[in-house]
C-alpha cells in the first residue's frame, strides 16, 4: 500500500523548498487544492459479494492501448527539478509498470529522448500563441512515437499561484529542441484565443487522435468533443487553474452522461487509492491520471519509486475490483457507487 | 457506563504495538473505518412519552436463542494475542453476560475448547480454497455444538492493511485440529471463487441455519438468501475489507426492506451505545454485533472485563429503551428514528 | 453582553470538580449535548428592514404571566451546590429581571421559603413511585403560590452519565419538607410507569394548569395536551436523558405544528443567544428556557449574577427583535427563519 | 495575488489592539462573521472552455459609473483609527485603481475633503433620529460630488458587540461639519423608525440616486425598490448587524430574482477572491463591495497599500473571468455557478 501523505513528506525533505513549493501548489486560495481528495472520498462504495473473483485483472485500454490499469501518469512540467534523471526516469518506470505515460510539453527533457526509454505514450500540449511552433510540436511528437495529443484547454493562461516557479525551472524540452528556444518568449506561453478550430487543426496535422484535457462540464466536453476529440480528460488541473471550481468526481457524471456515450472519459484530480478508482469507473470514467504522488516518488527514490508506485496503484485497484465483486473494469457500474446525501450530490439532486 | 475511549487506550498500554495495531486497523485509507461511529451518531432518535417502562427488558430472541440484549460477540481472529485465555475467556464471559458469540474461524482456540465455556454459539467461516477443509470445518464446529454457520462473504481475499500481521499471530485453533496445520498453505486461504452453490452446501454439510455476514446492499442480501441463508449481517467488516463503502447504519435500510421480511437483518461496525442498538432496531435489525471493544476489554481485564463491557452494553439498551418509551426490542419501529437531512440520507432522499 | 464561554469557565474554577461535572455532564456519549448550541446556530435568520421599531419590547406572557422576555429559568436541581443562597438568590434574581423561575422538584430549598423571594413561578416535578408524595407535592406547590405544574416526561428514570452525583449532593428541599425525608427512598425516585392518567390527577389534585416537559416528537406533542397539558416545553432535558435524540430547534417544528394551535409551545436546550431566541418564536415557540447558564452565573456570581444574565438576555432578545424589524414577540413569524439544507433539515424535506 | 490573512496579522502588529478588535469584530457570537468567507467557498465554479478570451476585460459600470472591476470599496467608518490619512488616503488609491469608494456617514475625514481625492463617489448614511440633519448630510454629500445615497436600511440600532469603541474613536467628519458636533447626542445616533418614506424624501433632498444598503431577502429588496432605490446591496454588514443571519450568498439569489431584472444588485461580506467575484456575478450581482481588507491595507501601508489591493483584486477578477472562459462581466451567466448539495442550496432546494 502506499502512504501517500509520507510519500509528499520525502519529497518536502529531499527537495529544495521552493521546488517542493512549485509542485505542490494550487491556484488562488487553493480551495479546489484542499478539497479534491475528500471529494473522492464522500462517495460511497456498494460491493457486490459471492462473484468468483479469482480470475479479476484490472487491465484496460485506453484508446485502444492496453495498460495494466486504469491509472495513466498526468502530464506534470519539469521533471528534472525533482530528479537528474527527470521524465526519461518516469517514462521507463510507467512503461515497466504497464502504464501510459501523458509527456507534458513543458517537460525538461526532450520528446525524442524520452520516447527511447517509454512504451505507448500521449504528448500533451498546450495550444501557444504562435500556432506554428505548436503545429511543428505536435508533428514532432508524433514523429517520436507520440499515440495522442492531448490538448489542454484549461489553460488559457496560467494561473497566479501563492508561490512563483523556483529560479531553477528548466528550459522545456520539447520547445527547446525547436529554434525557439527562449522560452520566455511570449508567443511561446498558452494562447488565450483557442478555439475549437486549433483543436481540429492539431488532429490534421499530427495525424494523431485528440484527447480534451480539463473539462468540468457537460457543454466543455460537447464542445470538444464537436471539435474532433477522441476522448476528456475531467481535471481541474490539479487544483492549479481556476479556484473553486467542481471537483472531478462532481464533474464527472455530468460529462459522461453528456459525452461518454461517444467517446472515452477519463479523469484526474487527487486520485490516491483504489476505491478512488473504482468510484471514477462508477462515475463513468474509463481511467483516471496521476500527478503529484508520481513527482513525490520521482524525487524520493527516481524511477524506481515511480515504477513501485504505479505497481503499487495496479495492485490497488486490483484489490478494489475484487473485494467489490467485479472481475475487470468494464465489470463495473453505476450500481457500485452511491452518493451521501452530503457535501457533493448528483447534478440535479 | 462503558468508555470506549479508554477502554482502547489502556489495550494500547497493555498490547505490544504491533499487536495494538492489528487490532485497532482499517483497510485501505481507513476512511470507513474512521467514519464508522460517526455514521451512527448522525442518526436522531424520536423518544416516545407516557408509555408505561416499568418491565422494559431489553432480552430478544436471535434465530431462536434467548439473548440477554440484542447485542452479539462478533467474530474476531486471534484472541491469544490479546490475552492467554483467548477466545475461552470471551466464551465464558459471553455466556454470564447472557450474550452470544460468534466464533472465529481464525480463532486462535480449538472450537471445542471453547464449546465447553460457551453457551449457545454460532461458528463464523469463510470458504476455504479448499473446499474439503472448509466442509470439514463446519461439521466441526457442528459437532462440537455450534448452533449457526456465520459465513463471511466480504473477503474474497484479506484486504490489504497499513500494517500486517503481529509476528506472534498464532495458528488458528479449528484449523489446526485438523490434519491441516499450515495456516500459510495457501489452500487454507480465502476463496477467491465462492458462489450461492457454497453457501447451499455448507448448509446441507453442516445441518446449520446459515448467516450470511458482509452484505451491503440490497442486491447482495437477495443474493445470500436466494441462496439459503437465514439471516444476513449487514457489516463493513469493522472498515477492514473494501474502504470507503457505505456505513453500516447508511446500507442497513435498503437491506432491512430488501429481505427483513424473509430472514432476520443484523448489523455491526462501530456499534457503541445503547442509542446505537436502538437505532439499528429502529432501522430493521433485530440485532447488532460488537467488535473491537470485546477485544479491548479481554486486553485489560480478561474474561471479566468482557463479562462486564456485555453487561454494562445490555444496561445501555434496556436504558435507551425506557428512555426512549419502549418496553422491548420488539416494540421499536421505525418512528424511533430519523435522519439528519447531513451526511448520510435514507436511500432515494 | 453574555460570553456564555468565560462564565462557564468562571463556574468551572469556583466550583468543586465533582460538582462542575454534575452540572455541565450530559447523558450517554454526550452526543446530544455536544450539539444542542450548533443546532440553534445552523439555523438562518431573514431580517425584515424599513420597520418602526422604536417601540420594540421583548415583553410577552407565558400562560397568562407577563415576563420581560420570552426566557424562563429551566428548572434544574440542587443550586445549593452552586452557591449557599441556592434557589432563594435565583427566585429573588428571576423576580428582578421579570422572568419566570420553574422551581425543580430537585430543587435544595423549600418551596414556601423559594415562595417568598420569587415573582410568580411554576413549579416542576416528576412524577414519583409514590404517587401519594406526588400529589402531595403538587399540593404543596399551589398552597406555597406555583402558578403551573411542569411536569416532566423524559425521565421514567434518570440516565446515566460519565459522572456520577456529587458526594456533596444535598437533601430536595421539598422533598425534605414531607414526611419522607430518605431521598434514598426508592419510592421517592421517578415513576416508570407514567400515563396520562398521572397528568389528568395531578391537574385535579393541584388546580394548576399543567406543562409537559420533555417532548421530542408530534406524537409525544399530542399525548399530552389530549392528557390535559395547557403547554409542552421542547426538551432533550439539556442532553441528560436519552442520548442521540433530535436536537430541540429541529424537534420544535413538527411539535409546533401538531398542538401550537392549541397550546402554547417553549423550548430549551443550548439556547444562549437573543438570535436563537428569534430563532425559536419564528419555529412556533412561544417562550425558551435557560438552564446551566443560570447556574454558571449563580456559582460564580450569586443572586446579582444570575438577575445580570437574565437582564442581559432579555436586552439580546430585544435587540435581536429589533434588528430583525419585529416590534414584539407576537411580531416574528416564521418567514424569519431559513434552514440550511444543512445538518438539520425542516421535517419531510 | 493577495494573501489576505497575512494582510490582517500585519494590521494586528500595527494597530493597538481595542482598534484592531473594533475592526475586526461581529456582533453577538459572530457566528455570522465566522462563516461568510466559507458561503462564498462552498459555492462551485463551472467553467467554460475554448473561448477567446485575448481580450477579457473585468470593466464593468455601476449605476453609470465606469469601473475597472466589479469592486467597490464599502463604507466602514473612522478610518483615521487605522492611518492618519484616513478616508483621503482611501480616496486616492480607490481612484487610482479606477474603483468607486462608497464613503461612510461615520468617516473621519469630511466629505469636502475626500471628493477632491476621489474619483467618483457615493456617501453612505444611515437616517438618523434627527432627520434634519440627515437630510443635511446628504445635501452636503450631494453639494460635494457624491453620485449617489446608499442608504444603510440594515441598521436601526448598532449592535451590541463582544469588544467597545475604541477609546479613540474619532469624531465623525461630515457631522462635525454641522453645526451639530456633538457625536454623542443622542439625535445624531440611527433612527429606529426608518421608514420608505424616509427613501423617498432623501432621493428627492438630494436630487441623487437611492442605493438600500443591507437586505437579505426578497421582501426587504422589493420593499426598497418600492421606496425609489436605484440598486440594493445584499449585505449582512460584515456580520456586525443581527447575528445568525443568511450568509450574503445564499440571500443573493432570491434578492436578485425578486429585483434583479429592475434595479442593479451589489453584495458584500466576506468576498475575498476573484473566484468569489465570479460566483456573485454568476448569481446575479453587478458588483461586489469589499470592507475590511481595506482596512487591513490602509493600516499597514497605507494609500499606496489600498491602491495596490484593488488593483490585485481587479487582476483577479479578470483572471477569474478568462479562466471561466468570459470576455466581460455581461459574459457571466447563471450556468457558472452551481451549489453543492452542501451547507447553503438554492432556496426552494
Ligand atoms: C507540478 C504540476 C505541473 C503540471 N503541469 C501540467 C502540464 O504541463 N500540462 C497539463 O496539462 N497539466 C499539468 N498539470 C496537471 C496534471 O496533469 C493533473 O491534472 C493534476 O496534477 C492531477 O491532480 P493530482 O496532482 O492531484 O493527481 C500539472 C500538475 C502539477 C502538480
Ligand atoms: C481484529 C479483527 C479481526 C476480525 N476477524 C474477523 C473474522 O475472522 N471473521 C469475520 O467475519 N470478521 C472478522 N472481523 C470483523 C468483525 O466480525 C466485525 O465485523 C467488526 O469488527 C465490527 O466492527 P467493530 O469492531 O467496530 O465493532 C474482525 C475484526 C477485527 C477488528
Ligand atoms: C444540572 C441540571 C439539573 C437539571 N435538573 C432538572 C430537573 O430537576 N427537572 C427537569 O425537568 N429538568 C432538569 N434539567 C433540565 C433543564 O430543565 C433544561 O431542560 C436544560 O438544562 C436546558 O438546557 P441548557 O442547560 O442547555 O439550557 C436539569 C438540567 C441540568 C443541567
Ligand atoms: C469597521 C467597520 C465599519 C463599518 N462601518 C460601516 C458604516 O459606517 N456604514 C455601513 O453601511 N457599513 C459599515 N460597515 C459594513 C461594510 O460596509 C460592509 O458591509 C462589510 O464590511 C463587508 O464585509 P467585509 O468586511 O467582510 O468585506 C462597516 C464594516 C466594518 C468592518
Amino acid at each position: 500500500m502506499i502512504d501517500h501523505v509520507a510519500s509528499m513528506r520525502q519529497a518536502a525533505e529531499v527537495l529544495p523548498a521552493d521546488v517542493f513549493a512549485y509542485f505542490a501548489a494550487g491556484a488562488g486560495a487553493e480551495r479546489t487544492l484542499e478539497g479534491q481528495e475528500q471529494a473522492w472520498d464522500d462517495l460511497l462504495l456498494r460491493p457486490r459479494v459471492l462473484r468468483d473473483v479469482s480470475a479479476t485483472s484490472s487491465a484496460t485500454q485506453v484508446l485502444g492501448h492496453p495498460v495494466a490499469a486504469p491509472v495513466l501518469v498526468a502530464p506534470t512540467a519539469a521533471h528534472r527539478l525533482a530528479h537528474p534523471d527527470a521524465e526519461v526516469a518516469v517514462a521507463r518506470a510507467t512503461k515497466a509498470a504497464g502504464s501510459l505515460l501523458v509527456l507534458s510539453m513543458r517537460a525538461s527533457s526532450r520528446v525524442e529522448e524520452v520516447a527511447t526509454a517509454a512504451g505507448p505514450f500521449w504528448q500533451q500540449l498546450y495550444v501557444l500563441q504562435d500556432r506554428g511552433v505548436t503545429d511543428e510540436i505536435a508533428r514532432r511528437a508524433a514523429a517520436a512515437g507520440a499515440r495522442a495529443l492531448v490538448v489542454t484547454v484549461d489553460t488559457p493562461r496560467v494561473a497566479r499561484k501563492r508561490v512563483g516557479f523556483p529560479a531553477s525551472f528548466p528550459g522545456t524540452g520539447i520547445i527547446e529542441a525547436l529554434d525557439h528556444r527562449d522560452i520566455a518568449d511570449p508567443r511561446l506561453m498558452q494562447a488565450e484565443d483557442v478555439s475549437p478550430h486549433d483543436l481540429e487543426r492539431l488532429a490534421g496535422t499530427s495525424g494523431l487522435p485528440l484527447v480534451a484535457k480539463g473539462v468540468l462540464t457537460a457543454e466543455a466536453a460537447r464542445a470538444c468533443v464537436a471539435a474532433g476529440a477522441s476522448a476528456v480528460i475531467v481535471s481541474t488541473h490539479g487544483g492549479r487553474q481556476l479556484d473553486g471550481v467542481v471537483p472531478a468526481p462532481f464533474a464527472l457524471p455530468e460529462v459522461a452522461e453528456a459525452v461518454g456515450g461517444d467517446v472515452e472519459v477519463y479523469v484526474d484530480g487527487g486520485v490516491r487509492t483504489g476505491s478512488h478508482v473504482l468510484k471514477a469507473l462508477a462515475l463513468g470514467a474509463r481511467a483516471v491520471l496521476v500527478g503529484r504522488p508520481v513527482i513525490w516518488a520521482l524525487a524520493s527514490e527516481g524511477s524506481e519509486g515511480v515504477r513501485r508506485l504505479l505497481t503499487e496503484m495496479t495492485s490497488d485497484v486490483e484489490e478494489a475490483l475484487a473485494l467489490a465483486g467485479c472481475t475487470s473494469c468494464a465489470d463495473v457500474g453505476p450500481d457500485l457507487v452511491r452518493w451521501q446525501n452530503a457535501r457533493y450530490s448528483r447534478p440535479g439532486v
